[in-house]
């Protein structure tokens, strides 16, 4: 990154506000574009703050859709505006609302090369080669601001799409209806209603310019309503002219999934002036103090890079939901107030991020980890149950399993504050009786496992759901729920019921009782019609974190069970398609999907930790570069980042809401964690004068040698040093 | 209606509470139906209270659409249930929302039969043959109850179908998502979110019963979540099961269109306990405060009972859409509250309404007047313009012109209290000066005329904006804007560029000036394609309301215009396609639509009072029945019904926004305006001595003769006598 930036610097491209302790490590152009064809992160390069409500960033596809979910490719050479929000590492894409555009003809998008481009935390710019326009985005929470440099004496105008999105073809998404109006010659405000994968959303904006517009010309597709200064339809674009500037054209724009006033009131509260530069370095500030939560000395700069990379994005979602004022859409489409303090967020990938970025969020954000799980439980009252995948406050059903609950019994056990544990409780249970789409919990009760002829990726839902409900178990009797945590133990046991110990699999089974026939380990499901969810049997074979002894059993005891992670981690794909998710292939493994992400931890309980360090170092050196292709497969809102921060620091939540890590090898020297309490954990690697060390000989917690590879979140938010020595 | 209740009596169906002295006028089922294959008015049986949110009645076809748009048909013998939004005579469907079938099985229609079905305002039963079911229905004014007798000792169950809509095929209707849940065993609530004719709408509602529910099966489409207690889907359906009751099952609904909250308040403060008879006993004693205001004797009972049942039909809409606390959805999508003390009203089918149903308002409802009118401001604030069409709070651009301007200058000119004057004028400005869909105002400004190949029903839009424009100059020369009032006298009278001497019609032209050949004055236009809207230049020759001595001029005087309405009113289709909106024709005059209604009364500017007499007394008799038919055409949201109050009292507004009347030809005896203010204006019809006596000899206002055929807005609201001597 540093080498960009004086690349960047002698190309004549402004550069603003100065890049921060931390901040300079992160390369935003990390994981924006597959490298020869293969998978990347899906992640943009553009403005954000940690957990903002924006994401202004450049949309190099006009309508994106699954393979450039951010908007932005870095193979592409084209860019056709600047949009407000988007998500990070998705499959799918939605979102991608209020397009900017400019111009000085009635061009609507430009070339541009990586040459003249540039980016940092809450900072992106490029040149516009098309007419030679510098442009520059920053962003606050709820409000952002772009800066527009027009050639000398050339009649600067403005593009403001109200039509771009996402892929129309995609998911329903239509725009039912929106509007764009020039409120006075400095303010213009617009609107739509969409649907999509977040089936019904509301999003308004205003626009306030430091330059006065000279005229506008408002366009319903191609018919334009002359002289007008509102208008409504399904297709609006808008031009604004501005003449000859004698300075940059600066917008400041907020946002708000509520009204026009209240988008009024957050750009307002966070931007007073038009100083570009100051909205910049607040965001570079602000992202240094999350970042600066994790410092590292030591390793190369480009583990460096990588470890500040995948930290930024680990907390560029969830989102912030709610605005200045506390009003937010509830999962049932009304306006909702906050209580006073709280804030409602969003973009919950929770198949995904159950595993390692919400734990990482307890370790270094309890305030907003608090705000993720009371954001949750509202939904919950609005809707039935928790939320599966949460976008714009709504549930788009993706994936399996009901993972709201580890994350909310992992933030109740780890003693969050500001979640009330009994509701907590109520909605993990409610969430686990009352049968929804993907959760016939009527039919699992009955039977103690999910038939696959009655509900597909049976299989996976039952080794998951197991999961689940061992979490709600694990409150309920925390908090003194018996009969609760009974009922629960024991569905947290029905993943033995698909156990074929013929086959020594997991596999599926029909309502009679019966297996399903033929079965192949290797042969890979999708997201339905088939047993195994993205994945295989082997796969789902080591889904079961609330019991890993039970899968040491099954293979017979460790030795058992190391020659099988063997068989994983070599075993070629021999027959069956393969699911479109598996990358970052060794042997089954796929790093670039969520259920292998814990495997290669699981040699701790086979007494093979060398074998786990091996594989943990060997994926973290893999499967992550400083490239703009970045991951082996979608970021997938942070998860994959996750992984990676926790693995570099040297321990991974295998159980997700157990309050324990597994312990592998760390990547730095020396690594702090800079506690929430002003306290400190430190992670020390003493390593033999080789490059590559990184078996653990030891390792000692506060002096102490941990003989079970195991660290308790306890201890870490203790404070104190975890000391490797590594050979 | 007497003899119906008798009849209805005789059958041993329940009837509930007194029919009021206007009440027992009134015949809901007048206009439900077509007689032999006619038209009808288009309304609906059901239970409403005046201007109320809810219109609570029986669906007789499972997806209504163009030809039973009110979901009732007289002619249908299979009734699938109660919902709880409609519209009254409109030609497309919409809302149908929330639909209740009471059952003892899983049967979702019965059969009925008008012989056992009654209604009256704010009340109506059926039983459903089926199962021998009593079912029960009526409304406050945003809380309804339905009282179901199920036979004894039989099993009662309830379905509540959320599914169930207007044709899902029709105006991209779609259900977004929706929610039924099962609050506790007394109370249910769910929503909907669709868009349709009304682009997108959000509807909540919560019920209430008086027994508990025993069970509750949830459903989306086929698939069961057996035992949950709220499901989200797009196709629910809930079935309840009470179990055997000693008494009837009384469900209380509230509804809105912001949240639950809400739906539960508008719910608690119109329906306390479940007192059944005692909110059918309220919603007759306000619709006999209603109708009461106007009083007539004399008269046929089949008269007094259209009479009735039309200035009832003139008062189902606009619709109310502000809940109990002051919130509404804004033309934005965005939750608003509303002054202290100001209601917002939706349902304003303005093309219609605006020629006599907003007339008759400002005489009977001035409070309601300016909750109207501030109720289109505030659209315009939010949409940019006044709207052209309102449902449910957003514009659907139905028809053509911007007929809201005629109301609110009407209004504001017969000084109804409560509306800003300037407020008003800014509103008519800018809605007269921002193109927008259907108003190319730059292009109209440009040429004096809209042209036919830029703005389809050209000549229609032109006339009508013409009407328009000179509201806009009455209201500013009012306020003493004299430079508006200049320029939009000036555009009232752009109807001139379209007059072809050749011809003495009215005739499209192109933005070139040319004339559209071939011309053929009989042939029709529908909504687009041709310059004629729903009519032909015969129709629209007369629509000069602001200047009817143009039209003198243009006939060469008023034997020349005498001559050509004899022409209209005889004159047979010899060719071109007729448009399907024309019904009660005679010659070209076709009372099934709006273009027509004030053309009888030109008679009286060609010194020919007695043809329009004639015209008017043979329109009165022969387009208004008491059977089910009971209109000549769609009742339009009341306007057929306001033409006949207004005719039947003797005067009509030719010109809406003139504070001037028409006189025409009593049809009562006696006929007395209780005013607002608590005076009287008396209509009194002396008549000779013969069954048709209805040509007026002479007329009086307070004993002055009156010798120019009007009456004023002002002097009518003075209170006072108008009195004829008919032969």
């Amino acid at each position: 990154m540093k080498l960009k930036l004086i690349t960047l610097a002698l190309a004549g491209v402004a550069l603003t506000g100065s890049a921060g302790k931390f901040t300079e490590y992160v390369n935003p152009f990390i994981g924006t574009g597959a490298v020869n064809g293969g998978l990347s992160g899906n992640n943009y390069p553009g403005a954000t703050v940690p957990f903002g409500m924006i994401q202004l960033s450049p949309d190099t596809h006009n309508a994106p859709d699954w393979f450039n979910a951010s908007g932005y490719n870095y193979n592409d050479s084209t860019i056709y505006g600047f949009s407000h929000t988007r998500l990070s590492g998705t499959g799918a894409c939605d979102l991608i609302d209020i397009l900017f555009f400019p111009s000085l003809t009635d061009r609507t998008s430009s070339p541009f090369s990586h040459a003249k481009e540039n980016a940092r935390p809450g900072y992106y710019s490029v040149k516009l080669d098309g007419e030679d326009i510098l442009a520059e985005l920053t962003s606050g929470r709820r409000a952002a601001m772009h800066r527009y440099t027009y050639p000398q004496g050339a009649d600067a105008k403005l593009l403001v799409d109200m039509d771009h999105s996402a892929q129309k073809g995609s998911w329903d998404r239509k725009i039912i209806n929106s509007q764009i109006r020039i409120v006075n010659d400095h303010t213009i405000e617009g609107y739509r209603v969409i649907t999509g994968w977040a089936k019904m959303r509301r999003i308004y904006f205003v626009a306030e310019f430091n330059h006065p517009i000279l005229n506008a010309d408002l366009y319903d597709g191609n018919s334009s309503h002359k002289g007008t200064t509102t208008i409504n339809g399904r297709q609006l674009k808008g031009w604004l002219d501005f003449g000859k500037l004698n300075s940059p054209l600066i917008a400041k724009v907020g946002i708000s999934g509520v009204s026009y006033e209240n988008a009024r009131e957050n750009l307002a509260s966070e931007a007073k002036g038009f100083d570009f530069d100051a909205m910049a370095s607040a965001a570079d500030a602000a992202w240094d103090k999350e970042l600066g939560k994790i410092e590292v000395e030591g390793g190369t700069p480009d583990e460096r890079e990588i470890f500040y990379t995948a930290l930024y994005h680990t907390m560029i979602q969830p989102n912030l939901f709610s605005d200045v004022n506390g009003e937010y859409v509830g999962a049932d489409y009304a306006v909702k107030q906050l209580p006073k303090g709280e804030e409602q967020y969003t973009t919950f990938s929770l198949w995904d991020t159950y595993r390692a970025a919400h734990p990482l969020y307890t370790i270094l954000n309890d305030e907003v980890t608090a705000d993720f799980v009371n954001s949750m439980l509202r939904h919950y009252d609005d809707y039935g149950y928790l939320p599966i995948w949460h976008l714009w406050g709504q549930d788009n059903y993706c994936m399996i399993g009901n993972h709201a609950i580890p994350v909310v019994v992992d933030a109740v056990l780890k003693g969050v504050e500001g979640i009330d544990p009994q509701r907590a409780l109520a909605a993990v249970v409610g969430s686990s009786e009352n049968p929804h789409p993907g959760s016939p919990f009527d039919i699992y009760e009955e039977l103690g496992y999910m038939p696959e002829d009655k509900q597909s990726q049976s299989v996976s839902i039952t080794m998951e759901d197991s999961f689940d409900d061992w979490c709600v178990a694990q409150l309920a009797e925390k908090l003194g729920d018996k009969e609760t945590a009974e009922k629960f133990y024991k569905r947290a046991g029905y993943y033995a019921n698909l156990y074929n110990p013929e086959t020594s699999f997991f596999q599926g089974r029909n309502s009679d009782g019966s297996w399903l026939e033929p079965f192949d380990p290797v042969k890979h499901g999708a997201n339905g019609g088939y047993p195994y969810t993205e994945g295989n049997a082997w796969h789902y074979f080591w889904y079961v974190p609330q019991n890993v002894g039970a899968l040491v059993e099954y293979c017979g005891g460790k030795k058992g069970m190391e020659k099988k992670l063997d068989t994983f981690f070599t075993l070629e794909q021999t027959s069956g398609h393969k699911n479109d998710n598996i990358s970052g292939e060794i042997g089954q493994y796929a790093h670039g999907n969520e259920p292998s992400h814990h495997v290669a931890y699981l040699y701790n309980d086979c007494d093979a930790p060398a074998k786990a360090q091996d594989m943990i170092h060997r994926i973290k050196n893999e499967m992550y570069t400083t490239d703009h292709s970045g991951y082996a497969g979608n970021d997938d809102c942070g998860e994959m980042s996750s992984w990676y921060v926790f693995s570099a620091m040297g321990f991974y939540p295998v159980n997700p809401a157990s309050g324990e890590y597994y312990i592998g090898t760390p990547t730095f020297d020396r690594c702090i964690i800079h506690l929430p309490d002003g306290k400190d954990f430190t992670i020390v690697a003493n390593k033999e004068k080789k490059a590559d060390a990184h078996r653990v000989k030891d390792v000692r917690l506060d002096n102490r040698k941990i003989n079970d590879w195991k660290l308790s979140h306890s201890d870490l938010m203790k404070g104190g040093k975890l000391e490797f020595n590594l050979k």
